[in-house]
């Protein structure tokens, strides 16, 4: 116990350590100036690699070792067993290989958006590749020490417990059934007239007393947390801290709302984390997968719903002083609900989206395994969008450039909003069994039952369970296609979709 | 060399951990939700204890021992010789005073307001009767280790270099001088027309175009800095993220502008540092003192000159579409320079100031040395009060806890504000002998002769010279009352004032 006590501590500071870099990070995107940049990376850089250090550090390996399960509650044993993750995760790597990586990945970044301005892949090329190399080398010194293959160990980082071999036969039913869905849906879009279209301009501030009214109801906690405005929206911050941003458009209000909807769903689960486990491993969220799961089960299965829009519509009337039949919940729900393949992800319908995320996923799998070469990248990536969406990209800056993924060195990511979308639909339909009032409650901006709902079922339960643990207790299955895609045929496949 | 070239990555690295406190101290006051405080304390307690284990490590000794000044520069030599200051404040004081201490402070803070808004100095009592002892305790210590007196020692600090015995007399002649100069000063604008009130609303938006327009034309770096708004202003941030504040009041736009210009000349300081030495102990400011300078040069001599109003005076009939006789320079100058003595310091006029530090400063040298009991406080700051401005203090709130620096611990602190004044007089006479060109440039609002002459002979030398050879060198004398009372009486003391 004497040894566990020690690790807590310890682990707290990590915590701090990581809050004060989860503001400064924040801060850089939303406030700093540019020329603070350099002083800003220097001061990541010293809290990482002071984080690093207290978590290699020989002192904790021995109390990781000394520490035993007997007198500890089952939190603590859990905790305990996280502390042990986090810290194979860290201890693997040599610290001169995490810096090497941090510095190639800078770099890289840097270059990337020059090279998609420029729509040059040949310019990201030299640094990708060494990104590439160092994930490998990094991947397959984790894959030892966890006896894991290179790429599951890359993923285990992002959603502790995933792997291939659960990804690949779920991944396959989508492959199988969404084109289908796809060309329903267009079909059927196509025998319908087009819904109207939109005229703005939208007042940011209007825009932003929407967002900040969807938020409370929501039940987003404003004494733990902010709205404030990025070019990319992110949830982030600290524990009791959590800031989410937006972007606002004058010419379409729909991107900051359903930004702000998105990252509000990633702030409940921050927020409702169990308090007392807060500032250690075991109180933290269990991974990226359920994460995205909570963004979209707000975002898209609660607020793409009918009944969500008939509480939105008048909302939107009111703010923007506006009327008319393009201004009815109706004809915002088809707005919002419409299928059309795309190039850019981050802007892809539900329906077409899950086709960025297999193509992807098949892409880095390929690198990683060395079955694809870097320089190779381009053509595949475009055979891929003409084989999976029917579309011909016309250049690397609507192609394989358009993600910062790859070059941040965020290998074994991109499942994870796919999964995260699977879990969304999966907890959203148990939690309208479990909870009659739920899709009601849309309908007058009661989000109560819902939000309790997932409080009890995911948020409180921090890393306590694995995934599909949580997911069998809250749902009655691990994580599978079955909702997922009822979902979708439900909204997109039928004539008189929901 | 090489010892020493160990010590600029360890310094590098201890920057780096104080300017990502520094940011997140910005954040504390500026945008920070109320629940997030208890995260944020641990957060700044971490990296305060990081960086004083760092500097404290045997390692920092040893190599402080190691490194001699043959093979290093002027900067070098000075930078280590700054180190070892450094050090030596923060090494002679063992970890668990420093603890105990930061623990009591932030007691006694917290205490402090509910005892301020209470007006009720016996619930401050035990509180800031621990935060003394323990600053006697660590002053005791220090003076050991550095070969000063116990308030000397906490005053270095602050002030490096700085001593009872230059202050004593200084602060001497500014006793025997101020009461006839502050009379005469009365006695002139009884003799006149009250000068005209303002009436406002004045729009916050309005006050801040004002505030951004004077930081571009004294040349703050928006590149590198920005302006936001907190319940006190001050000048906070990091190295190349120099972040000021003020508060709007929309019936006095007065206090916010003069809030700007009082902390844009802290941060030109600050962005005028040597940029070879930012990170660098040789490339801070100097100390609390030349800091002030900085500040009350611009807010004090330059901008309540008659010929800044009238810069200053179109830009604020047309910000606020106001016009009058109350709007005019000679007006809006006249109440810029009123004398009237207040209970509060920090409301207090130029004149008026330096009794208040007259008086804190007695009053904490004989809680230091013991000669008064802490109990007896209220009384004898009352007893001063009427002796220096004769004033009777209704209350406790007005009077002995109105400030936060006893509480928070900056004890030696107060001597500062005046020392300061006194230097900002002595260095803007010498800046308006050298470029002619300041004053009439103030009129155009032209900052660049005033900017350019502290750039040369302040600002980058960062803390290469002792304070004194750097005001002997920029004008000609050490620290002195003679320039101070010579601008005062200018100002205020004759009929004819400037």
């Amino acid at each position: 116990m004497n040894a566990y006590s020690g690790l807590e501590r310890r682990f707290a500071r990590l915590d701090a350590i990581g809050d004060a870099a989860g503001i400064l990070g924040w801060d850089s995107q939303t406030l700093m100036p540019d020329g603070a940049a350099d002083g800003r990376a220097d001061q990541l850089a010293t809290l990482r690699g002071l984080a690093h250090e207290i978590l290699t550090a020989p002192e904790t390996a021995d109390a990781l070792s000394a520490a035993g399960e007997q007198g500890l509650d089952p939190w603590q044993a859990e905790n305990l067993a996280e502390m042990r993750r986090v810290h194979a995760h860290a201890a693997s790597v040599p610290g001169d290989l995490v810096e090497a990586s941090s510095r190639a990945t800078s770099k890289a970044e840097m270059v990337w958006r020059e090279a998609r301005a420029q729509s040059d892949f040949g310019l990201l090329l030299p640094h990708l590749s060494e990104v590439l190399r160092l994930q490998r080398e990094i991947g397959a010194i984790k894959g030892a020490a966890l006896g894991l293959g290179t790429y599951d160990a890359l993923l285990d980082e992002y959603d502790p417990g995933m792997r291939r071999a659960t990804i690949d036969p779920l991944f396959a039913e989508l492959r199988t059934r969404l084109p289908g869905l796809v060309a329903a849906a267009r079909e059927r879009q196509a025998g319908e007239p087009a819904p109207l279209p939109l005229d703005g301009p939208f007042p940011v501030d209007a825009q932003k007393r929407i967002g900040l009214a969807l938020m409370r109801a929501l039940g987003f906690d404003f004494t733990r947390g902010r709205l404030d405005i990025s070019l990319h929206p992110f949830c982030g911050g600290a524990t009791d801290d959590v800031r989410i941003t937006t972007r606002y458009d004058e010419a379409d209000f729909g991107r900051a709302l359903m930004g702000v909807l998105h990252e509000t769903g990633h702030a409940l689960y921050e927020q409702g984390r169990p308090a007392a486990w807060r500032n250690q491993p075991v109180g933290k969220a269990r991974g990226m997968s359920l994460h995205e799961s909570q963004s979209l089960i707000v975002e898209m299965q609660a607020c793409r719903s009918r009944e969500f829009f008939a509480f939105l519509a008048p909302l939107v009337r009111a703010e923007f002083g506006r009327d008319g039949a393009a201004f009815t919940a109706e004809n915002l729900h088809r707005l919002h609900t419409r299928v059309e393949p795309g190039f850019i992800r981050v802007d892809a319908d539900e329906a077409t989206y899950p086709a960025h995320i297999l193509l992807r996923y098949d892409l880095e799998s390929a690198l990683i395994a060395g079955d694809l070469a870097l320089a190779d990248l381009p053509g595949a990536f475009n055979d891929g969008m003409r084989r999976l969406l029917g579309l011909t990209v016309p250049n690397d800056r609507l192609g394989c450039l358009q993600d910062i993924h790859w070059p941040s060195g965020a290998w074994g990511y991109f499942p994870t909003y796919t999964l995260g979308a699977m879990a969304a639909a999966q907890l959203f339909a148990a939690a309208k069994r479990a909870e009659p009032g739920i899709l009601p409650g849309l309908a007058t901006g009661d989000f109560a039952p819902l939000r309790g709902w997932l409080r009890t079922h995911v948020h409180e339960h921090g890393s306590r369970l694995p995934t599909d643990t949580l997911l069998e207790r809250a749902t009655g299955s691990p994580l599978g296609t079955e909702a997922y895609l009822a979902h979708l045929e439900a909204r997109y496949g039928r004539p008189t979709a929901e």
